[in-house]
């Protein structure tokens, strides 16, 4: 290891881990304005510099941090949105999108990253081009077919739908007494039904 | 004054809206968390027993100076909501709206409310109570009369629609490139669209 570590700093994952988990411990418990480089180090039980070699910012770091957490959500595959319909594709998501949302680490980590998107912009740049967009783009997809399909108003405001899906949930998760996941499945079929992507069973 | 003071405590606006305004600039540049009452008592230049006697709490003290902040929003008063076709309440608030949505100062409160929510919850518990629930009531009231005209849906979830509206202006705004006043102008149109509170001229 220490050889390996000398001949041009190659990447121990689990060093890196390690890194990335204590920015997202650091940055729910304190925010992006209470975490520094040097504490995420200490607490990855990491010198700064190997932090440093890996990112230049904490920003970065921590944009890196929430997206490898924020896996489980709303939004399909490609290979779905190709291939089945969008009320299916929502069908299926939707008990895992109930359960990720009601949890409190999402609720923690949509307050942290709300909250830092005017004091440090380069977190939200950073998380919107990476994470955010893609998966814009699949829900994106989604709609358009909604559209084809006649569900969804052909004249419709795709960016527009789109914030107000994913604007519902985050602002219902920030509000006093928030869901649990029973409550939020229960809301997603209504966010989902008022834009034409749920269908009722009959 | 000195002798007013010491009868009783007699409360003296320009006090109070100096120790209101330390309140929300600091809240502001700073966030819930970098802000102390005696940072507060301090940038409005009285002692820090004046600021406890008004409030007992920071959080108490910033969801005040928030509520008196955001005056000009999208939600009209008791008599609008009586008086009017929602649709004619929704065209008349839509400059202001977008104006005020728009604002860099908008933009910063709402980073600065919702990143607090979840590590300073009654912040938000009171801001909610005094602030956004007697307007959710209001906006509650122009949808059930919009039902009644047919434009939005009979068995539309309320407070869903309500978490819509509000939430795509919030995400919205704190998304990288936030729209100027004549680019919300628009957004806001679309999102009333949506919902069936606004149509487009002839």
């Amino acid at each position: 290891m220490t050889a390996a570590r000398g001949r041009g700093r190659p990447r121990d994952p689990e060093t890196d881990s390690a890194i990335l988990r204590a920015a997202l411990e650091l940055f729910i418990e304190r925010g992006v304005e209470g975490t520094s480089i040097e504490q995420i180090a200490k607490r990855a039980g990491v010198g700064k510099l190997t932090v440093y070699r890996r990112w230049s910012t904490k920003e970065d770091l921590i944009a890196q941090a929430v997206e490898q957490t924020v896996s489980a959500d709303m939004v399909p595959t490609p290979g779905e949105v190709r291939d089945l319909a969008p009320q299916d594709i929502v069908e299926r998501a939707l008990k895992t999108a109930a359960e990720t949302t009601a949890s409190p680490a999402f609720r923690a980590l949509v307050a942290r990253m709300m909250g830092a998107a005017v004091s440090h912009p380069r977190l939200m740049a950073v998380y919107w081009k990476h994470h955010v967009l893609p998966r814009r783009e699949l829900a994106a997809a989604m709609l358009r077919r909604a559209q084809q399909e006649g569900t969804v108003a052909a004249d419709a405001d795709l960016d527009v739908l789109i914030d107000m899906m994913a604007g519902a949930v985050t602002w219902r998760v920030l509000q006093p007494d928030p869901p649990d996941a029973a409550a939020m499945l229960g809301y997603l079929k209504s966010v989902y039904r008022q834009v034409g992507l749920y269908r009722d069973a009959d």
